[in-house]
């Protein structure tokens, strides 16, 4: 996507994927309706908003005798400004067919419409005022969603609560700036100003401390959307993956219980407590001259490096080596050692080890170790309703502002002019309005964020 | 799906795929309004038919201030009887994330929505008289259509011109039956009996010759639905795959302008003239005892039992053997020869070989190889606008019919009393009926025609 998008003309694109019983092609633009009447059977043009017509879809023809009816659809009318992206909007319901899909956007863009780029229709939504950059943002991620603490987080940045807390924040900045302007208006009286400068430093800590809380959370988000990567390691044979199927096996049942779901993407990942944990499953570990098998351990040592938690499976006591090894490894991540085979072995495991015993066989013992993993990621705590940042660029923001706001509390302490203060505040103020957006928010941003959402949205 | 499934509840299926931007889910029965109405924060027990409502899904809760907000979406309200199904019935348009997608449905079994079956929303079509059986049969053509032709004759079927041709075929044969009727009244005058049997006779042959041409059109119907079989076959640098990528590539280009197509399901396909020819690429052929090699050969020798058309492509003068061994194998196939590299032999071919030109390299000639091609696949002639006959069942339907109307036919050239023909006579009629269903169509049949079905269709 390069540039400005044209903002005037009529987009169109598939809004669902294909494959399923139905598609829905989105348009969006002031001649929505009189492109889509050239190629629909009922006259829309003064169709009531928010209203379904049933019609067939055909490419015009002369004579009229070869006229192509391409489907029989249902079509939604939408009309400015109450509609997704504030323009007149229409969706067309057709047959779940590509042919049929393939066909319906040529004639629309034989008509007039042209092919949408990813995210314009949310890039119009933004443009059009009827959501912030934030919220915009938020509808990508809603998509992306999957699992409940994403989710959730994504519908709440969507339907505005981090965009509060913004507008609260530069409400106070305001009034930070107000009480500055009130102090410069009385600077020659000089006992009044030290009372003043203590309200001052008081209202920009509180506005600090939240922006630090905001900025601090996006490690958070980073662990709810990413997932936290665990290495499963170990010689072979001591049950590394009767373990990995016994801590992947609920998650598994429940997503291959929607229609559709492709299991390859969530082959290795499992859920504790709504947060997603990636596990790397490896090769075994022992010593060897043997080049091939060098590199498969090569591979295993990689995926340790990777790892946030490393879970270390054994069924015998280690050398001291092994453990020195292990540990030197996994330096700077949780270890969580993994005594397997509980049914089976009757000797005593070295009590120095600190280890969890499990039955992966007979999962006993499996719900302790599930803890121990949640515990090891030491995600922060936060509470349920707590704003999450979870993108790169509002915590580059946020920490923009927090180190402008660094340079207001130390101009307020070493009684730096209200005008120089009044210019860093302005940069807080500017920072805080880059995560909503605004009538100036650089092209290049706005390509940046869009050009990764889907088409159709 | 075993034994018939109930009717009386209230279905529910994600009638889309996953993956887009939205996702519609789809609720059909009389307490779809109800279910609906516990979870969406607008009160749409009144809401008018064909209208959209903005809102949001939330899962219940007590508390009220620990409810889950699911999702904001659009309902789309249907009533009965004006919905596809005939039933009440709601469509819920999402944002398309699988987590979403799975919360609502739970949220709607949770509130009284059964999971629906395969194809259960087009049988309750069926049922509720919305669509007779063929025309049912035609919703998953239409969504399986992938080229022009094979969705013209879906969709054609689907809005009725098979069930129209029927009901004709049908009031003809009551015609005759209420004609042998006639005949059986006046038995007793002998001299008005000939006659009769002359205009019988007449009209038989009418219906039966249309019957049989519906019957023969099964397999233009065959070969567009399936595709022509295409082996390319000669020995290794002959320049198959070039050939392959020149034949293929329209194709691939016009399929890629889609968003979301996989290519992999078109990777071997090629449409002439709106027909599919399905491409075999095969291991080059040559004499050899290796035993590794003569199983890549085996499979291309199996390849070419599979196809109707074979592309052997050459490019010097085969020898005597070489020519007597692909005609033994292309026995009762088409078999066309290429000479492929015009571009760099100038050796003459060997006339004998009638052999098309080409160089596919510089796409010399290619258009000529397609029409040979196209007229290989020998497709009988239809008219553009002929009801064509693509489901197995319908063929065998019409067979039957032919059967019992050749019976019909030898009976009345036989002057077999009346009331024995109109036994044959009611067996045609139920043949055809079985075609397009009804009230008494036998579940099984049923189960057969809609477990092929993805479920929310």
């Amino acid at each position: 996507m390069a540039g400005k998008i044209e903002q005037n003309d009529t987009i169109c694109a598939l809004a669902t994927s294909t494959g399923g019983a139905i598609a829905v092609i989105r348009i969006s633009g002031k001649d929505s309706f009189e492109i889509m009447n050239r190629i629909f059977s009922k006259d829309i043009l003064d169709a009531k908003p928010n209203t379904i017509h049933f019609g067939r879809i055909f490419a015009p023809s002369i004579p009229a005798s070869q006229i192509e009816i391409v489907d029989e659809v249902l079509v939604s009318i939408f009309r400015a400004p109450h509609s997704y992206t504030g323009e007149d909007s229409v969706e067309i319901s057709c047959h779940g067919s590509e042919y049929i899909v393939k066909r319906i956007l040529e004639l629309l863009i034989q008509n007039g419409c042209r092919q949408a780029e990813p995210g314009e229709f949310t890039q119009r939504a933004f443009l059009n005022g009827k959501m912030d950059l934030s919220q915009a943002e938020a509808v990508a991620d809603l998509i992306a969603a999957s699992n409940k603490a994403t989710h959730k987080i994504a519908l709440s940045q969507l339907r505005g609560d981090f965009s509060s807390e913004l507008s609260l924040l530069r409400e106070q900045l305001l009034k930070l700036t107000s009480l500055l302007e009130l102090e410069l208006d009385f600077s020659d009286h000089e006992d009044l100003e030290f009372a003043d400068r203590t309200e001052l430093l008081q209202l920009a800590q509180t506005i600090d401390n939240r922006i630090v809380r905001l900025a601090q959370s996006f490690e958070t988000g980073q662990a709810l959307k990413h997932g936290i990567p665990v290495a499963i390691v170990g010689k072979t044979n001591v049950g590394k993956s009767t373990l990995l199927n016994r801590l992947l096996k609920d998650d598994r049942a429940i997503v291959s219980d929607v229609h559709g779901t492709t299991r390859d993407t969530v082959e290795d990942t499992m859920l504790l407590n709504g947060i997603t944990f990636r596990i790397i499953d490896t090769a075994g570990i022992r010593q060897t001259d043997d080049t091939v098998e060098r590199i498969g351990i090569d591979r295993t040592y990689q995926a340790i490096e990777k790892a946030k938690i490393i879970l270390w499976v054994i069924d015998e006591n280690p050398t001291i080596a092994e453990i020195d090894d292990i540990r030197h490894r996994a330096e700077g991540k949780a270890l969580i050692t993994i005594w397997n085979k509980a049914d089976i072995h009757s000797y005593p495991l070295d009590t120095k080890l600190d280890a969890i015993v499990i039955s992966a066989k007979n999962s006993e013992n499996i719900e302790t170790l599930e803890h121990a993993i949640y515990s090891a990621a030491n995600i922060p705590e936060y509470n349920e309703n707590d704003v999450i940042v979870t993108s790169a660029r509002h915590y580059e923001a946020l920490s923009h502002a927090h180190q402008n706001l660094l340079r207001v509390l130390d101009g307020l302490h070493s009684s730096l002019s209200g005008d120089l203060l009044a210019e860093d505040l302005r940069l807080v103020l500017s920072d805080l309005s880059d995560i909503t957006g605004g009538a100036i928010t650089p092209q290049e941003t706005l390509n940046n964020i869009f050009s990764h959402f889907c088409v159709g949205k």
